[in-house]
């Protein structure tokens, strides 16, 4: 490490009473797991602290039952049942010497309390967050009292279960300190409302009890969202953001700064690239002297050396990263820069939390995997026998299990068909803001690249018969899926009448065909591809309209916290958009639209159609192989399986997931997909 | 009993190889508990039972893991693991002589296992029910043969657990094998699909494979929903629903039937009545041999005597009249039908399910509480002193609030300052669709007047020094809330500007205010207030339209089952909706509309205003009464406390909840709110 242009990335950092060993620090991230699946949850920070991250924290974690985000999976402390599950988590943080940090939150009018049942409290009276039927009412003194009180608890607890690093948490728009920090919430005319310094009496109060408690047996933290990204009717870097740091700039341990909100922290890499917080956040070391962590999903190593170097941050912040790679600091301690599994930045680990299921990366298969079944990022089981492997497929799914099924040390051949690997990537990594989603093949092809066992054969389409001749022990297809064109999805259940019009499929716009007319694009996906496919073919001049039966553009995109920047770019480029409508049938340059709540029928013109509804999978080859079966035997081979799309068309992390989970269990008598343990009440 | 009409209502049934001891018949519900807190959901289970149901079924209980519902709280059977859970339920319910009975489900492509993280079955490949980004897959022949034997060792599990009824389950439009029914999702070209007989064949072998595992040691009840209410598209109950019933008639031993999906068989109160279901399914009993039970909303019991000497039904089925008075049997019994709690349609019973937490219910604020709190719908502490109460407010609050301290003994009074009891009540059961709302009132005012120790006067509005005068030992303000007619609500943090415009409140509109001209109402508030004062214009031909910044119309009335009915039931009056825009100002006649995803502004006009944003508590008394503290206990008042909407304005259910709460708890020094159980991991 001597002479590593990366050894700055990792010096010790003094926070307050305790001392993180290097630079690399997981902010705290949620992962819909919390207190309803505590063993995996703690499992997974584990295997954080043993890739190498200095610090761990857990996501935010409730300090009362007021302060209740069910059905959601966040952590708890409302009582000292909740102490065992904290403990575990600390100790699997501990054991490998890395620190474990806690975020504490009351989340206020944020929260419904679904389960408590317990009126939500706000600065000021005003409806809940979420369109419960319910209002957060104002605090009185004694409210007041009994949440700092809470704090104190909570902390107390923390300490209990042996935390190092304590977080005050007033971020995202989601927490009640923010909103007695933000004019907008709180309204209240006594000393904790109307000027800043009224408003951040709460944070400051807070802020010195936790440290009281803390009473350096641990350091305490204060995570702040210094700009909101809405100017003046919010809290801004250049204004009320920067004012607050500079009225409490040494009394927390540790700056912990982003932007507010969620979505805005955690941009996709479709509306945002690395480091896009430093403009918001560089201010902050030059106002305090205590130790920042900010984030910007970095994955580079030379951009985190430049943020120290620069005076940005002292601490590499990071979640999604971390996510995607446990063990990105040791993989730059031990120079292996090359072998960095770099996030892609699509937040489908956001959707865990989001709809309360533990969390799932597109890169990293194991993720959410490490205690239910047993899954490391980094090790794998040897190879069970001497059993070679022809995978069919060059995509994602196939990739990852060539790569996973050469780590045991098995024999791999790869067929692609096409002059290139990368499956559906090939083409989905060329739309507009998805040229980071590449990093699925690249990783997978250079890693493939060092290994002596694996051969990629391109150009190599296989029929039946060429395997059979090859006679390897195991045949995998992963042949990946095609977007029908027939309109059947979600809302037709058969094929619709599509005449006199221009048919595109979504394929065929991404190799670049360009619509002549006004085209309609129809979505009953609801990820992104259908609004991609719009920006696209709109900023080439093409008009467009956007049709589809749910009551917003790209539903399911809520779950990775872009919804509303696409639907909002869509509208601003002025593309017309249709909801609650499906189509029923394309005929004379006339769209049959059928309203899905009324069933009323519509009509629409257009010069072209492109349907973005569901797909067929691509496994023609392997039926034929199944027609065969009996000279399959003769051949020598074991088993043939299909994986990924061509199995069942979904998102490129369960095509991925599938891929691994195939390498892992193929010599494993147990099902392929019941095997994994359980957290029962 | 021996000359009651309702005898017939408590003579036994045979179901198979079991005998029922009356006709009340618990039907399979969702109860938001499940396998998340199934101490509380056996509880539960209990209560229903010890209130006089022949037969109690739990909810709907995945066979396996490929059906995993998460995150939703429903039962389980992936494996021997989850029998104890099913053990305890089925304990309790026999324990007070009722039989247990199991809904068994596999619910194909309607799961998006993202727990499990298993590829979804379905008879046909086809995109997945929900927006998740994923796809079902056909099932071939080995995975028909897994379901079978899912299905049998899922029924094996049920009898260890000591189940007395096992459920096959083809209903709601949700389940696999009604999937395999529909010739919409089955597209099968074997003898699984094509003919109607083909697309039985599996139901058929999982009954009879279900009755060869029961073996006479459980019944086994088939579900089944004999009409879809779409017409030829779907199962009829004049075509598909009937030969389905024709061909596999005696072969299960009870017939559980209804319409599909959900919400039409669990239609609320404002668009449906009590018994909407028979003739849909009254022909059922004339093609079968075997006991037939059926819903309908029944909580009249001369309904009920209908239902069976019509021929009808043999065994009255209830899920929403069982979870608002779990001693309906018993309180027919002792001829005690005035006490009856009757459902009031509301539904937010399913909104637990649908949000994952508990249940709770407007009627029955014990309702989820049994275990947590144990509370127990009929019974109640003893009075633990001599202390009086004086209730300010007859509202839904203080009148559930005077009812649970009656029964537990204490004098008291309540002050009405109207010439009538209901409160919000009164002006909201007047709504279109909304009249057996009333049954919250009428059932307490009932109720109060059979007991002694309570008064109400009418007429009797109190001002803070009568209040002291009296010196009652305890005085509950139960004074409710009123809208704000300011604009302020979940998007707007300020009053907005409003000029030049006729400005209503909801109340006035309820007071029969009728406006003049083109009105706009401003939803933000997206339950269903905003909705029925549109149909109520409207209908009375007022031109109506209506804004609100969320995608779709009273949008958590999805909670509900209602959304979808509620927006066409606007749609198709012609009223014209602006989705995903806020009211940012009103003057000169223009509405300044502010879209949410774009900001940009756009321009309606209107001559009335109607917002329906907020509510401010009417706190005024209880802060005269704060003010003067001193003199409070110079007066013998021993505390003054704020309970439902005046507390904090939300459901009519939350105020019930409060009021009961309070009087539950008021000589326990315990916290009021946070004293229950939990079930944690």
């Amino acid at each position: 490490m001597d002479k590593s242009p990366y050894e700055i990335l990792f010096e010790p950092v003094k926070i307050g009473p305790k001392t993180t060993k290097n630079r690399f620090y997981q902010v705290p991230h949620c992962n819909g797991m919390g207190h309803r699946w505590p063993k995996s949850m703690a499992e997974m920070r584990k295997i954080k602290a043993e890739g190498g991250w200095g610090v761990v924290c857990t996501e935010e974690c409730e300090i009362h039952a007021s302060s209740d985000l069910s059905s959601g999976a966040l952590m708890r402390l409302w009582d000292d049942s909740d102490i065992p599950t904290h403990a575990r988590m600390v100790e699997n943080v501990q054991s490998h010497d890395a620190l474990a940090g806690i975020q504490l939150v009351h989340n206020g009018y944020s929260t419904s309390n679904r389960f408590s049942r317990i009126p939500p409290i706000a600065p000021s009276a005003r409806s809940a967050r979420y369109d419960d039927p319910l209002q957060a009412r104002a605090m009185d003194k004694q409210d007041i009292k009994n949440l700092r009180q809470w704090h104190r608890q909570a902390a107390q607890r923390a300490i209990t279960a042996g935390y190092d690093i304590i977080y005050v948490y007033a971020g995202h728009n989601l927490t009640l300190l923010m909103h007695f920090l933000s004019s907008r919430y709180n309204q209240r005319t006594d000393e904790y409302g109307g000027s800043l310094k009224n408003r951040t009496r709460l944070i400051k109060e807070i802020l010195e009890e936790t440290k009281e408690i803390a009473d350096d047996k641990a350091a305490v933290a204060f995570r702040f969202a210094v700009d909101e990204g809405m100017g003046k009717g919010g809290i801004s870097a250049c204004e009320e953001g920067r004012d607050v740091v500079e009225m409490l700039a040494d009394l927390p341990d540790l700056w912990d700064v982003n932007i507010s909100d969620w979505s805005n922290d955690s941009l996709t890499s479709r509306f945002g690239a690395e480091g896009h917080q430093e403009t918001y956040i560089d201010f902050v070391k030059k106002v305090t002297n205590k130790p920042v962590v900010g984030v910007g999903r970095f994955t580079s190593p030379d951009t985190m050396v430049s943020q120290i170097r620069r005076g940005v941050l002292d601490l590499i912040g990071a979640a999604r990263p971390s996510i995607a790679d446990p063990f990105l600091p040791h993989k730059i301690k031990q120079d292996r820069m090359d072998e960095i599994r770099e996030c892609i930045g699509c937040n489908i680990c956001t959707s865990g939390d989001m709809l309360s299921v533990p969390i799932r990366c597109t890169q990293n298969p194991t993720m959410g995997e490490e205690w239910r079944k047993g899954w490391h990022p980094e090790d794998i089981e040897p190879a069970g026998s001497d059993d070679n492997f022809l995978i069919v497929g060059g995509g994602p799914a196939g990739l990852e299990c060539a790569l996973a099924l050469a780590k045991r040390g098995y024999d791999v051949v790869v067929a692609e068909k096409n002059d290139v690997t990368g499956g559906r990537l090939v083409r989905e990594a060329t739309l507009p803001g998805f040229a980071e989603w590449r990093r699925v093949i690249d990783h997978r092809t250079y890693m493939l690249s060092q290994k002596a066992n694996v051969n990629i054969y391109l150009n190599s389409e296989l029929g039946a018969q060429d395997i059979m001749d090859y006679g390897f022990s195991h045949v995998v297809v992963a042949t990946g899926s095609q977007w029908r064109t027939d309109g059947v999805g979600r809302k037709n259940h058969f094929p619709i009448e599509i005449s006199d019009v221009a048919l595109f499929s979504p394929e065929q716009i991404m190799d670049g065909i360009l619509p002549s007319g006004p085209v309609v694009i129809f979505d009953d996906d609801h990820y992104y591809l259908a609004s991609a496919l719009a920006e696209l073919l709109h900023d080439k001049g093409v008009e467009v309209t956007f049709v589809t039966p749910s009551d917003k553009v790209a539903s399911w995109t809520e779950n990775t916290l872009e919804q509303h920047m696409i639907q909002a770019g869509l509208l601003k480029r002025g593309i017309r958009i249709i909801c609650n409508h499906s189509i029923a049938a394309v005929k004379q340059g006339k769209f049959i639209l059928k309203n899905t709540y009324t069933g009323m029928e519509e009509v629409i013109e257009g010069r072209g159609f492109i349907p973005v509804t569901s797909r067929l999978s691509n496994d023609g080859l392997y039926q034929t192989l199944m027609i065969g079966q009996d000279e399959l035997e003769g051949s020598g081979i074991k088993s043939v399986t299909l994986i990924g799309d061509s199995f069942m068309p979904s998102t490129i992390a369960a095509a991925v997931y599938h891929g691994h989970l195939f390498a892992r269990q193929v010599d494993n008598p147990k099902d392929l997909w019941t095997e994994f343990k359980r957290e029962n009440i």
